[in-house]
């Protein structure tokens, strides 16, 4: 294992997130906080920290070797977050437990908060808490697109566009074109929401904020109400689309910010733009009975609808008091997630595909034992062995979901709460149902259930397997 | 598609039907109930339909193909269900819709009930309502052992021990052989525990109809309280032991049963033995809060956590009202089921038990990409087409699972109540959670939903492949 080089880029990413963590200051200063100093002084602990570690680095070899990936990919998350929670511990003086809780939920994002009173913490310190949401989405998008490929994490080289070639020595080069590529869509529909969100008539801080939770399909919000508070049809759409886009590939952003407009024809995008639309039409029928009007049930229906698909966890409409159809589609939905290659999480659309058209291929092989029949996906056919990855993602990813409910029903959390709160936190969704609904939050969970929900939120967003192997005893065997 | 010896095989099972029937009759004789009479005509009715169809069919060509396979498997279980629910209709003027929900639970060996007074019927009738169940048994045996795995169902052909060779045309000689082993160790062991519950007390009808639900992992109970009637730890014991049996595979018991003692030396026997010990365990230490001694919440935590597990359903304690924890456990029991070759339903263990070990060697393989990691069950090592089947009917059985618990919830079910009666019917468990819960039953639902909850009923006893293939337009092709 080549830890040192392990440290070496944990290292470069400490001193980024501090620099980052800057950003929070003109806001410090604009609000009239007295939060800068306590800004400035985590920054540059962070940045020392960094320096040391590059400078205690520096004959590191420059091979990285697989199971390296593995552990470097898990320890960042886990390493950045633990940094990333010393603000709420400085200055909202928070346990470390919950916001330790909060970061992860911000940078896998997830959107699961333990904050009772938003409103009541300084806005530069909310400012830092949709940063993290922001951040966690360029290196989720740099980590689904470029580097888990690489390491043949549960099937998702189906979305192998943009994957660079397989070895995990020449890492450099293509990844870095490639995700200079994906961070530009980023950046440029980033800009594109908080212009969209100003010309709404919102500041430029709740803007940007609630552009980095969309973006980042991850729900932070510095409103206790969410959205909600806006109480505007044109700001609820404005953010429909944007978690919409959100949930999709940011490949296809890409070709189509430069005009290579074929990209549209996807069948992810495809199947993911059906399951919005067929899930937006039965919710808003279904809710006539509870908003009386189409228009306006569309407009709530269609909100929370693409929130919970594309797990990112806005709410505009209390959906525990929704009708059980309405209900059970959203808790389908949990299960489904967005793109491959998007910000958003569970198992992805891509995913579900596959398995469904296997289902049927496994149905005609029932009729014709004899038949051949091969499954394609945009013209390509996909080998066994992915598939195999993928339906052993499926069974993975529920087990763990049943795991994780077990854990959390084990300090006395009932039932439904229990599968909730694992599917939102697995799923990195953030709401869930029972007493972590939408109108809920995580505070009230024992100090071990936040723990495990941090991991599943880390589980989640790094498909799992990533997390896994390290608990696998001959990923310590030389 | 040869229709011919499909009707005509129906027709000899409507026979056998008919006869069963009119065991029913002693017991209305000696309850002093007017009864007979119809259980007679019925009985006639449908020896004679049974022998126009005979005729009719007798010129029938004698091979069954694969397509005329499945057909008829579907086709047999419905048309006994609705001749089966005749007695319902006539006797107790239960609406078809009823009566047909409540046969299909009974021959599918589910036991969910739209009985809300069950005491107020003839007992002949309710001894009839617990001998579907053990019918039904009797055909889920030489199915899942015999028939489905020539069909190549959901991977099923793991435990093929006993299975017979691959072609569906020379089916007689090995499948009934097949059948009559695994028939003597069924009515054996049925022996054993009337002889042991009438040792307990029970008079010969409550004998004969829970055993009837034990053994084929039923669960209807001629009384409203279900088994927590009897107030007996000892018949309690009796049938937490059958229900265990019965959740086993028959092949293991015949071999037992003649002295063969190495047949219990089974990966899949251990695996459910082990999950079957811990969620005992868990529930038990759970539930001291409420039973507050140890072997009294051994004894009920015992019993709802095999009922479970086996698909039984019956109940001796309201688990509704227990800690989220224990529920928690016999929700994920659900999934699981009993062992494939048993009368118990559900995913079955072995099919989880190599989603596990597919699992673990998937991790294996993400850290050593060029490993080779096969996966063997009892030192077989299993090919990957069977492991496709499996993780196939994974996905399938969770999709169908989510799409049943749609369907309900469309009927304003609430999620809960909608996720467990559609885990409850589609696992052939027959209790589920919420508002059809332990101490509630079925009868309040909407007529679409008992249907669509048959449905699920079918599908699930039939391995959710043997019906679906039904649906698909390549079937009905030349």
């Amino acid at each position: 294992m080549n830890f040192k080089l392990i440290i070496r880029f944990i290292s470069i990413l400490i001193i980024i997130t501090s620099v980052f963590m800057l950003t929070a200051i003109p806001f410090a200063l604009y609000f009239k906080e007295p939060t800068s100093v306590s800004f400035i002084k985590i920054a540059l602990f962070g940045t020392i920290s960094g320096l040391v570690g590059l400078y205690i680095t520096k004959n590191s070899p420059k091979n990285l070797g697989r199971k390296d990936g593995f552990l470097l990919v898990s320890l960042s998350w886990i390493i950045i977050s633990a940094f990333g929670s010393l603000p709420y511990v400085v200055i909202a003086h928070l346990s470390f437990t919950d916001a330790f809780f909060e970061t992860m939920s911000g940078f896998t994002t997830t959107g699961a908060s333990i904050l009772t009173n938003i409103e009541a913490l300084p806005k530069s310190l909310l400012f830092w808490r949709s940063l993290t949401h922001w951040l966690g989405g360029m290196g989720i998008i740099v980590l689904t697109v470029a580097i888990l490929p690489m390491l043949g994490i549960g099937g998702i080289k189906l979305i192998k566009a943009e994957a660079p070639g397989p070895s995990m020595e020449k890492i450099s080069p293509r990844i870095t074109e490639t995700a200079k590529y994906l961070w530009l869509a980023y950046i440029v529909l980033s800009a594109i929401e908080t212009i969209l969100l100003l010309l709404g008539g919102m500041d430029l801080f709740n803007a940007l904020t609630h552009t980095f939770g969309t973006m980042a399909t991850g729900g932070f919000s510095p409103k206790n109400a969410s959205v909600a508070y806006f109480h505007s049809a044109y700001i609820d759409w404005v953010i429909i689309v944007f978690m919409f886009i959100a949930g999709a590939n940011f490949s296809i952003h890409f070709k189509l910010l430069t005009g290579k407009f074929r990209a549209i024809n996807d069948e992810e995008l495809k199947a993911y733009t059906l399951i919005v639309i067929l899930a937006v039409l039965i919710v808003t029928l279904d809710n006539l009975s509870i908003y009386s009007r189409f228009f306006k049930s569309l407009r709530y229906s269609a909100f929370q609808v693409v929130s919970i698909m594309t797990t990112t966890g806005y709410v505009t409409a209390d959906y525990s008091k929704w009708n059980g159809l309405a209900k059970t589609v959203l808790f389908i939905l949990m299960f489904i997630g967005g793109c491959a290659g998007s910000t958003g999480g569970s198992i992805k659309v891509i995913r579900i595909y596959t398995l469904l058209k296997q289902a049927v291929n496994e149905l005609k092989y029932n009729i014709h034992p004899k038949g051949v029949f091969s499954l394609t996906i945009n013209g390509q056919s996909l080998r066994k062995n992915l598939i195999f990855s993928v339906s052993g993602f499926f069974f993975l990813y529920i087990a763990t979901f049943m795991f994780v409910a077990l854990l959390v029903s084990s300090f006395g959390i009932d039932l439904l709460t229990s599968l909730g709160a694992s599917a939102a936190t697995l799923g990195n969704i953030g709401p869930g149902f029972g007493k972590v609904g939408p109108v809920s939050n995580y505070a009230w969970l024992p100090i071990p259930v936040k723990w495990i929900l941090s991991f599943a939120m880390l589980t989640g967003r790094l498909e799992i397997y990533t997390v896994f192997v390290l608990f696998s005893p001959s990923f310590w065997k030389k």
